[in-house]
């Protein structure tokens, strides 16, 4: 068994020998003046598989979803997005600090919101009034335990945004995980958005980067703003070459990551003082409370973290574990057994 | 009967005719490059009335609070509010829109927040995550028909807040009407917090203006911040005057108002078809909704302006009505009448 | 004699008694949620008297240009401006820290440009460069000693931008001084610009204030960005009645000042040490610099204050002298006296 | 020969076999919730050679120095450049756009600025002014045909910064450029600035990135706001390997191509109808003006790159040419004689 068994997040793969070797071949020019070649063509597959005009490549996520936030919006308009999704919480909003838009928040129930909630949201024309423009969601939604947005829910929130004239964008870092999940190809949950940010440095097990895609003229203003962002690479073939490995190769073997959460969670579920946030799990990440009386999440961690089991304390009393293609079932197991370990010598 | 009885806003009062004498005469000075006698007269008194180092006059009450919060914060920082108080939802999110913070509410009954609330919402130092930095209150509470944040949960909140190294803003437009509803002096209030806006054209019945008090470095600092955003005014003392007078003579006839709107009250409980939102009501403002059998809210407003009463439609089916100093204890029995008229009309 | 003669600036002068009194009898309403009429008067004219289709009141000519810029332009967007011109210099760059906006600065010649100093400064599409927007000049010019902009160069200058697709704005807080001076009618300087902002609290003697003309549709906007900054007053009437009467009152005795100015700059001439820095003065201001044996310019606006003649000193060794309605041709010669007499016992 | 002979920047380098292998076996890890051990080594390494205590990786140089100027400015703060800077100009002003910092730009000669242009550069702290903050100097200067600051200027205008409490940051895209030119090491340039930032993807020849280094809480700093940008990126090894190649086998090399750029200088020079920007030329960077008789630089740009040379137009009747480690000695000759053949066949 190798150790530690990295369960902390879904980022933390490396790329494989194939994947290293792809990258060490990959064609490569000036995208900045010019073009790279193998960037272009993981836009143009990454286009294709979303179903949408363009793509463009971006470092990070980040990066992507708040080019995307400020494109869509002006300084004093307003976005629509769950209270504990990432474009609100994780990224230090950028959207207010470099881009002067304001979020309003609605409450989900782990991550996931209802159409009714949306009612009423679009505030009038009126000066002591910011604009409502653009609705965000995120899926599948980290916080929410890897939880799947229903696929006719997010139906009925984008109709209901686009009715209204307002702009919707997909937070679809693990979107490749809801399409696993269900069946749904990425192309139907991305039709649905006017613009969709996916990641490739998660499940996909690529070391660096993410891709906006959307309307071609979106996608040419996004690339004025990934320069104003400092986002302009210049051979950036040789990472896009790790995107692109993880998108030829990575896509279905997604749903072995869900068998080995699941097992994990199965785990959870039958372990005492150890409680799942949502049950069941639906796809790569199990979070976890813990009981008072047996200690904290951080005091698990670290008794976890010295018998080898990385997992990440993300609350006073909760623990995520994630799943991935670095992970193998069999360290799963062993992980389940160092967790049912320690958790009684930790009280 | 002087028609139309304008019960839209405290904020439509008139100078009354001393009010207008004591401005004509009021002394002045470049206030830019020198010193405005009047207006610091009136920076004075209403630092020493709010029990705070300095103050300082601006156009309005959208400067100061929108100002306050720049101070406080820098961009990226964080202020955590009532998800339907006026900073957040009717000043534009100028805190976003113009000096990049970011707004995490919480929601409130009728604009009450709980100290419980709180808990947990100072974020931990972290690059993924903005920093918490500032509590806003605001007392009265617009939205919520002027009710009075009580004292003591005022005190946990901001004792919150300090303990774990926030600021914390009292968003004061109506703060006269507070001390006036529960007797407690408005230094007292004031004293909770760091910095404090009042308003000098709602209630208190001048013709424009607000003031920002808190210690002096910060102050200095805001007159700095009321140049960039336009608000150095040079003889300012004419309008200042206005606002010295209303602080000398109006402030203790505010309780006139709570009677005045207690009275409206106390008819929409006695009236079918409408619902007042917040029961008892505290002070100036009474919001009541409708039922959708009579009519919509923008409907009962149309039919009571034609019959000389102006109140405002504030959702689909709510209605808000300020009483203030420019309305008669006549004109709100006349009022009364018009509504018990006008609502079987309607339907 | 009164004493302190102010020379400081036009910014200093007090409102007359008539100018009060017609203020205190300003009919006023709440000029956020209704109108207020005598706002819309002095709105109205104003807009008339520059020849566009609509006008807009705002607390200080720092609010009406960078509004006009911030409208004009979106972040990332560039102006054409000179480099010792007011909204570069002496609005703490609101443009950059509110609105995200850069200055393209040009040298002039006491704040005159020259068009062949545009050719060639239109930023072509390029993902690695801002979108040249505006132009904006400022007439007379404060830093340039009241230097009027010759009517030709302007017109030359505006049309090049406009042939290039650009907007212009005027600063005109001293655009009346302008008129006076050349006999060319406001009107006639205003309809080269799409938008040009003039100031009521400079030598047209009100006590606040500034407007912003321009397209209805424009300044419909601006009234949004004016809420947004803080500056939608509500009884804004008895301030606008100042304006008012500062329009139809003391616009044609401008050229007093002017000839007062004539006066002050003839002796400046004729006195050793001292030297103009514009020859001949053609408006209000006066700005000479003294001899490094004789002193600083602090030292000698301190000297000159000590003897009750107030200037400014505005670099090391410059002094500037404002004249305006209330510094009477007499109290010109008396403070010619006082510099005769203050400048060798200076040194 | 190989064909085309890029010379339009030193940015068109692709990794070499050895690089490519390099990076292929990189050590990796997740370098936004732990550490990427290359990464970390080529920042240490950087942050040795420029004699800071720390260094940050980031995707590029856009992004580090538009986070410097970020971090040592604060909106409504102001800091000198020379006006045809890269920071200035081709980085969208992301100091104002993204930061509400303000650019003073000084007119050099070709790219360089002498101390007393900076003499009373500082402002004085007033409401109506920014405040002066930071120093930035490019060397050496892209648009100054590569010209390298002179040593003893730079130690003049960093010493004044310094003196009056300014910040200085070097954008130091082609620093090592200077130092091979010069034979002055990279640290003592770097030792008279606060702050530097150099860039791997140009002569160096690595395809991607840039690093910042400085103060170790500066680049703290400096990591949270590369999370903001969006350019934190996971396994960042692969890429950080290509500039870590760099660092240790293409910094001695750079006196090549000063080599090639003097023989195309020569050339120039000897060629009827163009002429030297800037002579000698003294790194890598040879720009040239064409004679309007013989076209435009768009039409001589053309027609070489018909012949297999691809050169850069820079302005309407200005090329410029930069050597690099991709274009050999003979590929230099090659490039001239094609010159020599198209520019009289294109009159």
């Amino acid at each position: 068994m190798t150790y530690p068994i990295d369960l902390r997040s879904d980022t933390v793969t490396q790329p494989s020998p194939a994947m290293r070797q792809f990258m060490a071949q990959a064609e490569v020019g000036d995208a900045v003046i010019d073009i790279d070649p193998t960037t272009e063509r993981l836009e143009k597959l990454t286009a294709e598989m979303l179903g949408k005009e363009a793509a463009i490549f971006m470092p990070s996520g980040s990066m992507t979803n708040q080019i995307a936030i400020r494109l869509h919006c002006r300084p004093g308009d307003e976005f629509l997005c769950e209270e504990n999704c990432h474009v609100y919480n994780y990224e230090q909003a950028a959207f207010a600090q470099l881009s002067g838009v304001v979020a309003r928040t609605l409450p989900g129930e782990h991550g996931v919101l209802q159409p009714e909630q949306f009612e009423g949201k679009v505030r009038p024309e009126n000066d002591h009034l910011v604009r409502t423009r653009l609705v965000c969601l995120e899926n599948t939604h980290n916080r929410g335990s890897g939880k799947v947005q229903p696929f006719d829910v997010v139906q009925k929130i984008t109709n209901w945004a686009h009715d209204h004239g307002l702009k919707t964008h997909l937070d679809g870092a693990r979107l490749f995980n809801a399409a696993a999940a269900t069946g749904i190809p990425v192309a139907d949950w991305s039709a649905m958005f006017d613009t969709v940010s996916v990641c490739f440095s998660k499940g996909l097990g690529a070391p660096v980067g993410s891709a906006l895609a959307g309307p071609a003229e979106f996608i040419r203003q996004a690339k004025r703003a990934r320069k104003l962002f400092g986002g302009g690479m210049r051979q950036s073939g040789i990472i896009a070459a790790g995107a692109l490995f993880a998108l030829q190769n990575n896509v279905t073997r997604l749903s072995e990551d869900h068998e080995k959460a699941a097992k994990l969670a199965e785990a959870v579920r039958q372990t005492e003082g150890i409680h799942l946030d949502v049950d069941p799990v639906e796809t790569n990440i199990v979070i976890f409370s813990i009981d008072k009386e047996l200690g904290t999440a951080a005091q698990l961690q670290a008794a976890l973290s010295e018998r080898g089991v990385e997992v990440l304390s993300v609350a006073p009393q909760k623990i995520r574990m994630v799943t991935h293609l670095d992970v193998s079932m069999l360290q799963v197991d062993a992980a389940i057994e160092v967790i049912k370990q320690t958790l009684p010598a930790l009280a």
